[in-house]
């Protein structure tokens, strides 16, 4: 814990994935936010007129009159900067700011796939932070760009992980229903969500089927191996405000029946580096056992939206296991990955 | 067609399928509504006072001012029964009827495993209906009992049938995002499914799974033997009022491009005697092209409701092919899919 | 009824109320649609390719292939042209159009005010078609503008006209529950209105407490005389799709009974120039007696969605009646009501 | 503040509102709960078996292990009562439990009419806890009954008090948009309400009409002078899942602008006796100066639930202001007022 709060930025405040971030840092015991950043449009306006809060909970009050400001790397004096900013702007800003010597956790998609950027959940794979070094090596950076994956992946690769550790995951089938804040704000219009299901998520299925892959890898000689696990995704879009829904399908190694699955979730722990931070999940996966569980509204906000939830563990017809994975996507998902994220680095000594 | 139509009774007459059932056949050409059926309860009152209307459509003229009759086989004088009734319900009704010299046709899950019941879906498995013979020999009836399939087991069935003509499908991954009105009325509660998905539906996964063995099975010998295919299925509700959508992965004898896949869907017909019956779906399947449909709300009514949608065929990582699929519940999978059954069976000299 | 069918444009074609005209337009027995305008983005294109569809009917065959035109007078060879634009667009493109000699029949509210525009509902103020004399007079145009009011006060002044032509109305207060495709494509956010009432929309409460005094007004000396009725409206944005509900109190010049009322709005007829028309509703006000009726979902497609569907006349405590108004807000509302608006006035020779 | 916690029963523990007495008692700084009542059905089983809870806040850990017990008041062993039973059940039980001596706090409607029966908003009508005295004189109780009014009058109430405070109210018109919680579980159809509205909820608009005037009334001589205030409602439900909105028109003794109204709203204080209760509201009221607020989903936990949301204060063309009320139906409507009448009459020493 560091001694002082570090002043943090957040990029992208004023969309529905940066209110998230100013929500979830309002109390955090080491970080204080310092500056907001948005686009032209807002910079300069006092963030409670330049923002459409759009969350349940209140803007939080420190957040009302801070004055949005530009994404300019002199003027925002952070050593942490968490982005919520769209793939393409990210693209271009993140690596500015890393080179400037800020630690970028982020939950742009832009960065995800690169060699030396980890990719982290982490309480299952803590142990690829060390890639940042390697990436400041390569780039020449002070800082660092860290990031977190895909809402969508996040909870089905926590399961995952737990049932990887125990028995070797070979083949999955997943099939999401996911929440309407994951498309941000405006999103999705009233008129096409309503009475109605959009079965298709622009890149989605990529990613699902692809950054599981990376995270559930090994590091080795400052490298990710991918794991070895096919994965095939369908991504839709249902009338639900928070909480991505996951069908999966698995297949192991060899047969695993549902008691001993259950058991594997329900006792997985973090890694050791990442058990203990303010925002480890607690429990990492919590298994339930009504026949109609888990469901977004009443199971998102488990362990303060941070824990996985699972349910419907029971015997697949062709593969071995079939279950019903939670995780709310703009805390565990977005920004509350990221800071998480944030607290492993630093707790790792790598800010 | 016969010459004057035909005197047909629902039963179950007041529930969501019944008021369906007397929807569509307020002009059907063949069949004439003599006798609405429901339990005590209703029993001797208007049927415009006794029902709860839940259909967008106004309730027909024809329908309101009859008054609703018990299920006694010597009263209801009608030739076509076709039953909406619950399953305990239609166990012990639908025989007497059968019995009394009635052909029912039923939506009820009772007999859809009975060896002489047909399961029948018109369109995919219309020489079914000699099992027929066999079932008045075995049960001395001289009426009988033919089943359409559960609502979810239907679009996907139709799908698979085309694609299983053209390239032998041999698994299947199916994950159902199901409508509300298949709970009947008053069915779901709104505190469940407002903001909310049910990741289940009981007793639904085990249907999905061997009804379409039964229906893509061959008739031989006075019997069905099943199709040598595996089926795994995900059940979900979701806020959708009327319209199944099922996402698919299937892995054929061996690889099929989505070209070839469209072109045997596009160009699959119905069997000769099923082609043109008054409630035939034309087309079978339409596909689409865009990137983001089927969708409930803007597909169901496709074919006035009869016909399946499918849509995003792609290749699948794992099997080796995706695509969704959607069915207007209440009509191909429910009261129209039982008056498509009589259709078939009127015109095959079974009445 | 024309000899031949009349060559008409739509204006602002791709748009959510414009998609409504190219529906409701698609057999019409007077009207052949020959030209889709709209911005610039979609010029040139396909209507099929420009137009992102939000109706639950299928897109009409007629109009997929057609190619979108830019809204030059010059080219659009329509003797009517329906208008489905924004109003600050409306302003400037409308009376180019009139002034080239079309029919401008408008859903916009850029020109309601205008004291030689007519506002029109056919069954409510036909007489007030006369203005259009005058107004070709004061502009010195050969076409001319016609407008339709608000979707929120259409049903209201429908069910006020009634009451007011026996018995005087003096006072009304209107608290609207409106529907989504009032706010147009994309409109309202998803996330804004699920699990969720907006109570406010832009403008709107003004346009309620105005329009109707004009429609309900008496047209004299070539000017409308506007009714002295006070009206004050509240509006509210709920999540329903299609259909605007209105709770009104109405002070009367004296007590008047529910079951006068009932029979006056039941009883009423649109004046005869109006009602026989293709897009006549029949009839005019239906008037449900069940406690908890009118309902968006279960009555807006009343007389295929131009009939006002009143309910629950009952008296009240501090004026004299309150009853529920129900009114499709993209038919009667709007595409249906520029189209019957259009069908007077050609009824009326004023073409 | 009392010395120990208090023992308190909660009836009808296992609906939707007796859930909500759970979840908000859970950390009760005044109360214990040692006693869960149900129906038969529910006795002699684990809380957690015998409910199917529905709030988002997971199952308060102390409820879930208590064992449902039957409503009888030897085997009860609670000083306070709490009661969210049906009105047909209440009628009777509540009576035996006041006679038995213990202090019934209820949230059902069938003695609120009751001359010596309180009907309390505490930051309203704290004064009127003193007909609890007379109550027991009348009824030879040794306990009482105080109840909490109609959740749709709750909020309204409120803010007609510190408008009534500063300007005398004289006539209401006042019309709900209501959410589905308040129909209990099951309650609503999804079928009813998706898509929909429906424009009447039974026997809600007489409560409405007549209970602001008993708590806006002047406790005098041991009894309840109702205020001379004329009130209209009209009561509709809509689909959200808890926070009633009421869109108010009042007209006042004489002119009111909308600032000195905003002003005594804002400024308006509980009665000292009720103002630092455990659940006293921080603030009363609260003015939102957004053009679109209050909104259920944004602005219903404000206060923790207890405060009343008032926005778009404005002129009114017919009486003199018109505004929006918003209110949490389950929390400040129904469980959370009737602990804060608890805590009145404790703190006034009437246990």
């Amino acid at each position: 814990m560091p001694s002082s709060r570090i002043p943090v930025a957040v990029l992208g405040a004023t969309g529905s994935v940066g209110q998230r971030f100013i929500s979830l840092l309002e109390h955090h015991p080491w970080f204080k936010v310092v500056a907001l950043v948005a686009s032209d449009r807002s910079v300069g306006q006092r963030y409670s007129d330049a923002c459409r809060w759009v969350l349940n909970d209140p803007m939080p009050e420190y957040a009302r009159d801070m004055v949005v400001v530009p994404a300019a790397t002199d003027t925002v004096q952070a050593k942490i900067v968490f982005s919520a900013l769209h793939n393409e702007i990210a693209k271009d800003l993140e690596p500015q700011f890393a080179r400037a010597g800020a630690m970028v956790c982020s939950n742009a998609s832009s960065y995800r796939r690169g060699e030396d950027v980890p990719l982290l959940l982490p309480e299952v794979n803590a142990d690829h932070v060390q890639l940042v070094k390697q990436q400041r090596i390569n780039r020449g950076w002070s800082g660092c760009i860290a990031t977190n994956p895909n809402c969508t992946s996040t909870g089905l690769t926590v399961a995952l992980k737990a049932l990887d550790d125990a028995f070797r995951v070979r083949k999955v089938f997943a099939v999401s229903l996911q929440a309407l804040s994951g498309a941000g704000y405006p999103g999705v219009s009233s008129l096409d969500i309503i009475d109605n299901v959009i079965p298709n998520i622009g890149g989605e299925e990529e990613k699902v089927e692809w950054e599981p892959l990376k995270m559930l890898g090994k590091y080795m000689d400052s490298k990710i191996q991918l794991a070895e696990i096919g994965i095939s995704a369908h991504t839709n879009r249902v009338a639900v405000m928070d909480g991505h829904t996951v069908c999966a399908s698995v297949e192991f190694a060899q047969p695993v029946s549902p008691e001993a699955a259950i058991q594997a979730m329900t006792s997985y722990e973090a890694p050791a580096s990442a058990r203990d931070l303010p925002s480890s999940p607690r429990p990492v996966i919590q298994v339930r056992v009504e026949a109609d569980r888990p469901q977004p509204r009443l199971d998102r906000f488990t362990g303060k939206g941070m824990t996985t939830v699972v349910g419907r563990v029971r015997q697949d017809p062709l593969y071995h296991l079939k279950f019903v994975v939670l995780s709310h996507n703009t805390i565990r998902g977005a920004a509350g990955g990221s800071i998480y994220n944030a607290e492993l680095l630093v707790n790792e000594g790598l800010l």
